[in-house]
């Protein structure tokens, strides 16, 4: 599975006839070969795919000397051709690589253009002087956004995980509960089982729901009250694989604004979601998705459509390709994982979101990954 | 205070004749502005300190524009010259520069060149074509190191929370108890009292100790036995900032060798803590500690120095300025808070580390932050 990733970026190596790629985002060393660090931001690792080999850098916290295998991740590549390369403070990276480029001839090398830092492109000029260094940008994370059948099993059992973690914590919601609390709640289920959080929880209760982006960490801590309605955006991490969701709890009695609000933003939701199994363009189904919230809801009198995009791709990351908004050049195709998440936002009122995530497969069908139910969900028995 | 610590960043761009300064990493920024954006990797916000004015670069998520505040983070710096600018799709941060640059003719730019990624540097380049840009390193991470009343006071706290959190933990060991469940109590205690964890924890039971920067997540997970050996090397987090502590537990009955060893090594530890009082050069405190350990130890024949440095300053973040090990080019100075943290490991056998958080004072002062006793600790009733 592994190697077959690394393959389709050789494809694009071969056309853009470079000799090499060094690989230096966290994200893109773990898609490709399987192995990962600690930290995401701490450089412990670099990769490089070469015509014939792929070669992984790391330091001695990674490679169990004593050990036979070489590096101690089980889940790393298979293939004859990786070859683990120790880096020491005698022998750093760009000396691994004068003797790689020299061995395999390399003179064209593209790098990672929005990962790889200034001064570490420098040093790379300074000292691999008879290489042409070319920034290339966006280019394994373009490779990510369509997912293989791993990725696809790994994302389906974390959005399932997800599932049944907002299924407990639903029923320790009461009146006197607050945001911080129920964030607790989610992230203790998941962790208590092994899983992570998947970004930490966006709770905002009556007028916090209102902040389409509302930080729960930094906020108020808004309390659940009588007539409260909740917006819970979260996920669950499976594997490294993320999932999201966004479902609207109302307490009590919901007025017949939100629970008519409510009908058309599911109906908008849902029908955007039956919609990407025609449609390709993801410019398109946002302006469909926005359509179907004005057309049924006096919107432009109260406010404007949602300020966010209405989708995103999710994988390793919470925020992949393709973009699903107005600005996105992206194309929907097969096997990719997106979200459908729009919003109705009355400012310093409420707001209501519905997401679920969702696979694109054949024509004509799709899967939605998030099983919760989006029936209208009140909390009365307290 | 952060507008003292501002201008310690412009005294430096003063004596290199820049007429501003780009800051794009997430943690200079918090430091400077007492503003945070959700996430450390997205460029949620960027900073430009000039002769005269302070700007914040954020989108609307972060600009509260139906509140008297300009910003809702309560936090932030307060100076009449701090101004806060907002990053729309069609006014971006390069057009914000592009009328700065402007106004205030601003010829000589300063950036992060350890942070800012070669397409950010480039897109610079094309739009700024009358400035001239120059990559500094290091800027703002070595003011950093030396810590002002209210980062201490952080620190101070967040110590003692890492304290109080290890004493209610170790009481809930046994035989039986793995590597993960000690980890997830430290990180449930933390999180349930509104705080964080300053790193995930290592915990290594036995053999797994002997491993220096054993990963507790991809580790096999061992459990307690009735003789077994603990490391366990945590932090809290309080208002950003971190502490770091390693203690060893035993259960049963240590053998002689462990307790020997236990002995020499702490002897090692606290005499090197008082040598910060003295010592202002971090390469001969490396050097004084690893010599602590030989010179009462038969190390030579069973195995090497510890692999990993004697100490790293600690703050903002986990590793900070000044670095303690051979080859630090830093100096130990008033303010600087840092750890002293040696071990012995005997290879496929166990190991041990002890660690604390110390605060350099006046000369011949010290403050240890990390107050956990340091006793031989034995867990025998259970």
């Amino acid at each position: 599975m592994l190697i077959q990733r690394v393959e389709k970026l050789r494809k694009i190596l071969q056309e853009k006839s470079l000799d090499g790629f060094l690989v230096s985002n966290f994200f893109n060393i773990l898609y490709l070969t399987g192995f990962k660090t600690l930290t995401e931001n701490e450089r412990e690792a670099w990769m490089l795919v070469t015509k014939n080999h792929i070669y992984l850098f790391t330091d001695s916290r990674y490679i169990n000397i004593n050990s036979k295998s070489e590096a101690r991740n089980p889940k790393q590549i298979q293939n004859n051709n990786y070859k683990t390369k120790l880096i020491t403070p005698e022998k750093g990276l760009i000396k691994h690589l004068q003797e790689i480029v020299e061995e395999e001839k390399i003179q064209r090398l593209g790098f990672e253009g929005d990962d790889l830092k200034v001064n570490e492109l420098q040093k790379m000029k300074t000292f691999l002087t008879n290489v042409e260094l070319i920034s290339l940008e966006k280019l394994i994370i373009k490779i990510r956004e369509i997912k293989d059948e791993e990725e696809i099993s790994n994302l389906r059992t974390a959005c399932k995980i997800a599932d049944q973690c907002l299924e407990e914590i639903v029923k320790t919601i009461k009146p006197g509960t607050s945001e911080k609390e129920i964030a607790f709640r989610i992230e203790f289920w998941l962790k208590e089982k092994g899983y992570d959080l998947s970004f930490y929880p966006i709770i905002a209760i009556d007028k916090n729901s209102a902040v389409p982006h509302y930080d729960t960490r930094a906020g108020n801590d808004e309390k659940v009250k009588k007539n409260s309605i909740i917006l819970i955006d979260y996920g669950a991490k499976f594997e490294d694989y993320h999932s999201d969701t966004t479902r609207m709890i109302f307490v009590g009695k919901p007025t017949s604004e939100m629970i008519n609000t409510y009908k058309i933003l599911l109906n908008a939701q849902e029908k955007t979601i039956e919609r990407l199994k025609t449609d390709n363009n993801p410019v398109s189904v946002d302006q469909f998705c926005r359509q179907q919230l004005t057309s049924h809801y006096s919107l432009a009198t109260n406010h404007s459509s949602y300020s966010h995009s209405t989708g995103h791709g999710v994988g390793l990351r919470i925020h992949e390709f393709p973009k699903i908004s107005f600005t996105s050049t992206d194309v929907l195709l097969l096997n990719q994982v997106v979200t459908i998440e729009p919003g109705v936002y009355i400012n310093n009122k409420w707001g209501m979101r519905i997401e679920d995530t969702v696979l694109i497969k054949e024509k004509g069908e799709i899967e939605v990954l998030t099983k919760f139910s989006k029936k209208l969900l009140i909390i009365s028995n307290y």
